[in-house]
């Protein structure tokens, strides 16, 4: 169900290109690969709005504000664009996530960008949805390490975030709540998507978006079976699947459910935007794509991929990096 | 010397302002203060532009990226503007800066707003310029703690950083060097400024730009003296004076020059935009600009100010606030 009261010049601007887009509908020949195309789905400008946090342009500015804050960090110095970082990807191109006093985390940072097509959060989805996701960086020891109370208090503190909670949140007595901080933080990172990749302007019908390799790619997807688990808009399932690649003893989803069924899944990773972070898999092994293709080939698809055809699958896998999505470097308080 | 090819929208904005500024010269009767003013003097858009180091769009360009790189640190995580934040004033917000390990120095992070213009940088003067600036922090155990040849070894794998140093440097057979580090950084940070404050609206002419009360504090600094240190454009004169604020052992700048002269001695800081880097001192412990206002009477006016004149002061001090200055987010390779 889509509740939203959003108007703002991004997605005006999305809006405008969807339609110059749009307009590009059929003046190429067909390339007689509709079947192909038919497999997959254009990325919508906005993922699913969920009816209990409805999205305004007040939560996202908050929810732009404390993406950025720090002081809900215990040293003070992390916020969520630390590791979601808006220069890399909305990612941290380094292995494994780096938090509080150095600390390294088990798993590769996840990009936020497009994360409210993710139909469960964290690599072993331990969260249905971006709600659920916003708190836990804050309060895991490696990650914010900051104590959730505290967290609103400091907050709690400045005028201007209580304006800011006040407005994004009209009916609430006490706005600076965690209900209240989840949701705006969710609600900005549902701004947070790339449209109109060039693969994206292919299935729309500009046949010259992407080029013959970056075709042969898109087939070779297909054909080997990728497509089984990377689906949908965002080209993930958001289901779990067993893999331990090179260097990880991590259990995944086990962790979560204590079923011995889930020892060693994750959560398909989306691949959009995936040409821009790097490095790859659930331990940030993995430097190029190129390697992180063979190794999926190898360990899903039971399949020694050949160069060429590895060649082609990243050359499509680059198409689908989007415009990167307008965002505030907000004035903190 | 100036030495600039720069041509930016901010600062093509920036002298469309001060044409506006200048309009309003004269519109307002004259206040009286003539002679308080003239103690005074607005802020420049631009620092002086040493001679070795021209401002060229490219250098800026290429600082801006730099500014945010955090794989210039041996963490991976922070960069220049961790804790030289632009959503907190170009500073951190925090007491003592925080870095690699979080790790926590002994000084207060200064703000690097209209940094070009101080004479001598860091708290204890111990670098004559940016250019010399830039480097320590990066190389700084409990900041960035990185190794300056793995810094440019890691900016060397990427064909972007060596486009951008190429062309920012084209006189360059190596253009990716520590001094081109340096001086790319400084160039950036040479366009950070923030002129247009109040205060410096009312400098040139604008009579109502400020209040009374603000107008009050302005003649109460220069009446009790706190204008023979905070002089000039940005507020400083660059010198050096022997202070312990509550809670400091440091003993500045003794640390540098070994001269028991120097024990105890700090630069004084800027003004501009006190209202937002909080909290003061070379230690970080002042949380107020009240406080801080109170502190600097006790201890370097040798006098207890009353309470409605530390309220005057801290009006004017807000009155130095400028318009953040323009930046990119970069898209780092």
């Amino acid at each position: 169900m889509i509740h939203t009261a959003l108007a703002r010049p991004a997605l005006i601007a999305a809006a405008v290109s969807l339609s110059a887009a749009l307009a590009a509908t059929g003046v190429a020949a067909d390339d007689g690969l509709g079947d192909y195309r038919d497999r997959f789905e254009p990325l919508p400008h906005l993922p699913p709005i969920p009816a209990h946090n409805s999205l305004t342009e007040e939560k996202v500015e908050l929810g732009n504000m404390l993406f950025f804050e720090p002081r809900i960090s215990s040293s003070g110095v992390i916020s969520c664009a630390t590791c979601h970082n808006p220069a890399l990807g909305w990612s941290d191109r380094i292995p494994r996530a780096t938090g509080h006093d150095g600390q390294i985390g088990e798993r590769n940072t996840p990009t936020v960008l497009n994360s409210g097509f993710l139909g469960a959060q964290f690599w072993d989805g331990r969260e249905p949805d971006l709600e659920g996701q916003a708190l836990g960086p804050i309060q895991a020891d490696i990650e914010m390490a900051m104590d959730l109370d505290a967290a609103l208090e400091r907050l709690e503190e400045f005028e201007l975030y209580q304006e800011k909670f006040a407005e994004a949140f009209p009916g609430d007595d006490n706005p600076i709540n965690k209900d209240n901080l989840a949701q705006a933080l969710a609600s900005f990172q549902r701004t947070l998507n790339t449209p109109n990749s060039p693969f994206d302007r292919y299935l729309r019908g500009d046949m010259n978006a992407i080029n013959d390799q970056e075709k042969r790619g898109m087939q070779a997807f297909v054909d080997t079976g990728c497509i089984a688990c990377h689906s949908g808009p965002a080209l993930t399932d958001s289901n779990f699947w067993a893999i331990q690649v090179p260097g990880s003893t991590d259990v995944g989803r086990f962790d979560v459910t204590g079923d011995e069924a889930d020892m060693y899944k994750f959560r398909t990773p989306t691949l959009r935007n995936v040409g821009v972070t790097y490095p790859y898999m659930n331990n940030g092994a993995t430097e190029t794509l190129e390697e992180a293709v063979a190794i999926m080939g190898r360990e899903m698809l039971n399949r020694e991929l050949e160069g060429e055809m590895i060649a082609d699958i990243t050359a499509f896998l680059h198409t689908l990096t989007g415009k990167m999505p307008e965002f505030q470097v907000p004035a903190l308080p």
